[in-house]
């Protein structure tokens, strides 16, 4: 069995932002060598997401209004994590509901997605560094 | 490592609808001759799902009422997706309220599962053919 | 490839709660004698999850908080899966949101965490007797 590790850092320049980051998990396929297996994808930090979705801006700008919709960020006093002197609260919350992770199958060397599969970070509590881990296993 | 993949087709008749696939699933390990692994399954399309629950009619009802109160179809107009001429925003909510895929543990050659585990695809922008992919590795 | 399954028994005094079980998985690892590969760990109940967040009591009381607003417990009677004489139909709701499964990279032997992530064992209909999987594979 073959195995292959890689980093991305993410430095999103906002609060919330989604980035595609599909070309840089298809490379580092590439380079795993790997023909027959799996690939996973997540977010190191507990408050952003690796997820599978469209690439189309309004849906994005969907995404963002629907999750402050149902984990709003302000007042920020609702939140008792944020008695802790954060005020990232709803980050965890819209995290949990966009997921941390995703497991892509690889076949013939190559990410083996439907038609319009991208993959996207996610970030809900940005202006920082962050990482996403990129694993990948097989033969 | 053994590796096996293999597509389902989908066609559910309705807009919104749910699946059991675990036969099918089971089939699929049963064929890969993987004895100790993990099969991935997953929804192909940006708009369903794959996920584990009870094959429970009522409840199939209240996931479906459940989702419409939290990303509602109508009206079409609230969401910018919908500007491209689509008119399922909903549908890409939805998915992410219910996730892409499961990952499953084989162990003895069958799938790994506790008592009233069963795997569906959730439709929700259907009256079209879509894949489900099983990706299985092991030995 | 090797691989490695245990079988952690949960058994959560209310009806909901969260319970850390990262010390747990990293000696499953560790007993796997996999250096480098992956780790699933899933709820085997369909109305539990198994999600990767913070270790912060503040986080765990705004969680339980939101998702009893998203899917509240009471009326029970707002459910059709409570017809059948269950009365936690909001539990397969929670659960969902949540999500039933988390997978972890291992990289020179070691869960491959970020600074923050720690694994979490949901519990959304307690008070009896429920089952992790945890299973690794690799090399």
């Amino acid at each position: 069995m073959k195995s292959h590790t890689e980093y991305l850092w993410m430095n999103v320049p906002s609060r919330r932002g989604f980035v595609n980051i599909t070309s840089e998990v298809s490379a580092a396929v590439t380079r795993s060598g790997v023909r027959e297996g799996m690939v996973l994808v997540n977010a190191m930090h507990i408050s952003a997401s690796v997820f599978i979705n469209d690439e189309e801006s309004g849906l994005h700008h969907d995404y963002d209004v629907w999750l402050e919709k149902l984990a709003p960020h302000a007042p920020t006093s609702q939140y008792r994590h944020n008695d802790t002197g954060e005020d990232n609260a709803d980050a965890h919350l819209k995290r949990q509901v966009m997921g941390r992770e995703v497991v892509v199958a690889i076949t013939n060397g190559a990410l083996d997605f439907g038609p319009w599969e991208q993959i996207f970070y996610g970030e809900f509590d940005g202006r920082r560094k962050k990482r996403v881990l990129v694993k990948v296993i097989g033969e």
